[in-house]
């Protein structure tokens, strides 16, 4: 039986969409039982069925405003509904974790309370996004860290290639670093750094660099980069895509033509907004953490968390993190502090 | 009258753009002479008029495919059209250079040949974006240097806003850092430096930081970052651009309905892809220069060449070069030599 951990209070919908998640995952998963973390009297209320679900009574929530989560979380270490989870996840009570919480405060929880792999030095935030071709892919980090050495994103190029087997069923995975040109010898100092170490890492498949033109239509299952550089395209890729959407929308509506247009081609549309939907595509992974935990976007609903749900779930059937140990240098490196 | 100099062989589509474009504009500028770089043997008979128009014959263009521009350049330095135009410039024969030449040569030549002012230490790359409100943007550096520091940032926040205040006509135009995060204290400790240098700049109104999702949506008139972030976040717009008109596409054809649509909402959906095509909004400006320099993109037509043109004449009209000048430190820094 797998038991995947959910932090039942977060994200904008909160337990309407937590909830409604879990009652599909455990009526299609015959195999797994869902922990609810949250607070009791607002959860037991709204269970239709408790059948492999168990709740964990949690008091508090982590504040959503808070500006330090490493302080928010050091004060709810025991009684927030997101720590609960994490220190759980630690003490192997259960197998993953999926949360619609804050993503710094999620990475930070993770990075605090559940520790890095002893052989991993940096963790990474990495999304599975669309592509034209329909294949997905993986973009890494998109913000854990806002710097990375070149040794850093090379053991995470590693890692993000365990999952791109794993997870998403890619044979050979091959690793696209992200800058500006190209050619070898294109960006900053630590890229042409990077690009040098990535290409002498035998253990993952080097395609070399890929444009952020390229982001939506690429040659590569996996593209890495640093924090910050991800962030920025992660950010603009998404503002790029509402952007537009809002202007399409306002010049369909702009006269009766495109009216009309619009009740002939509105199943085409809604294809269309499927392809670039985030609830399509599930949540992101946070890399090099000892267990498997999702971040769903916080503003989910059931379906959007019931995905990331399910994409946890296959981290754990796929054993991913045994499988990134066994790629790993078996001596470790520190001891998971940071 | 106005000179202004046009590298009549750049570009994909070359003197078909370049040549219409250059007719229209003495056709609607009285007050404008263009002189045409390039191939006389070819320019010449593409004429179908030679009022306010010279030829300065170059028997060279500069290879496009060349991998070291700063080679490129010192080889054909009296030869290119794309030289001799900003040797000219250099020599004040012209008041403006246009070209949709490369950018990398673009950048490297005006750099070498017509050089920075002396009194900036680092130039930008600056194209006008579109904005959700109809009002365009300015976003810099997209690439003219892959790293800057804070100083060279700010310098080239006073040009931007000078570009907003003449070429554009915001009044107070407002200065954004495009970060990570909203609040201060965000992103690396370049940006960190960079927000305190911006927000004691008495010569720029600084609003703080932008996130890239607000890109294409932003509350400020400039956006500015280094050249990698830039590049990074220009990039990423075109290319999710393209990829969801793309996918638009793919979506309607996929249907009849969707192409009955599509002949209802045709005029709505060229309205929305106007609102997004660079040919609408001109060429991208190198600041920093001693001449106004505008580069088209590659792939303008004979319209966005015009409107390409017509921005450089505004720069001209509106002295954006000697107000910038009057807003820096009178004092030289250096000779201009980098």
């Amino acid at each position: 039986m797998i038991r995947i951990g959910v932090d039942a209070m977060g994200g904008d919908l909160g337990l309407d969409a937590t909830i409604a998640a879990s009652l599909n995952i455990v009526k299609d998963f015959k195999d797994v039982e869902i922990v609810l973390y949250g607070k009791e009297e607002e959860i037991r209320p709204r269970l239709t069925s408790t059948e492999r679900i168990e709740i964990v009574n949690c008091p508090k929530v982590l504040d959503m405003g808070e500006h330090d989560p490493v302080k928010a979380i050091r004060k709810d270490r025991f009684e927030a509904s997101l720590c609960v989870l994490m220190n759980d996840a630690k003490a192997k009570k259960i197998d993953a974790c999926i949360t619609s919480g804050p993503t710094q405060c999620v990475v930070v929880a993770a990075h605090l309370l559940i520790r890095r792999l002893p052989q991993v030095e940096r963790i990474a935030l990495c999304p599975i996004i669309p592509n034209l071709d329909g294949h997905p892919r993986l973009l890494l980090d998109v913000g854990a860290n806002v710097e990375l050495r070149p040794e850093h994103i090379s053991l995470l190029a590693q890692f993000a290639s365990v999952v791109a087997r794993e997870v998403l069923g890619y044979k050979e995975p091959k690793v696209g670093l992200l800058n500006i040109g190209a050619e070898e010898g294109k960006g900053r100092p630590v890229d042409k750094e990077t690009y040098e170490v990535l290409k002498n890492n035998p253990l993952i498949k080097f395609y070399g660099n890929v444009e952020p033109n390229e982001v939506l239509n690429s040659p590569t299952e996996i593209i890495i980069t640093d924090g910050f550089t991800g962030n920025v395209c992660m950010k603009t890729m998404e503002g790029t895509a509402k952007a537009m959407a809002k202007m399409l929308k306002e010049e369909i509506k702009a006269s009766l033509g495109g009216m009309i247009g619009y009740l002939f081609m509105k199943k085409n549309l809604k294809r269309f907004a499927k392809r670039m939907d985030s609830k399509e595509i599930g949540g992101a992974m946070i890399l090099g953490i000892g267990t498997p935990v999702v971040k769903a976007h916080g503003n989910s609903d059931s379906y959007a968390f019931y995905n990331a749900i399910k994409q946890g779930i296959n981290m754990v059937k796929n054993d991913v993190i045994g499988h990134v140990l066994a790629s790993l240098p078996s001596e470790e490196k520190d001891n998971g502090s940071n």
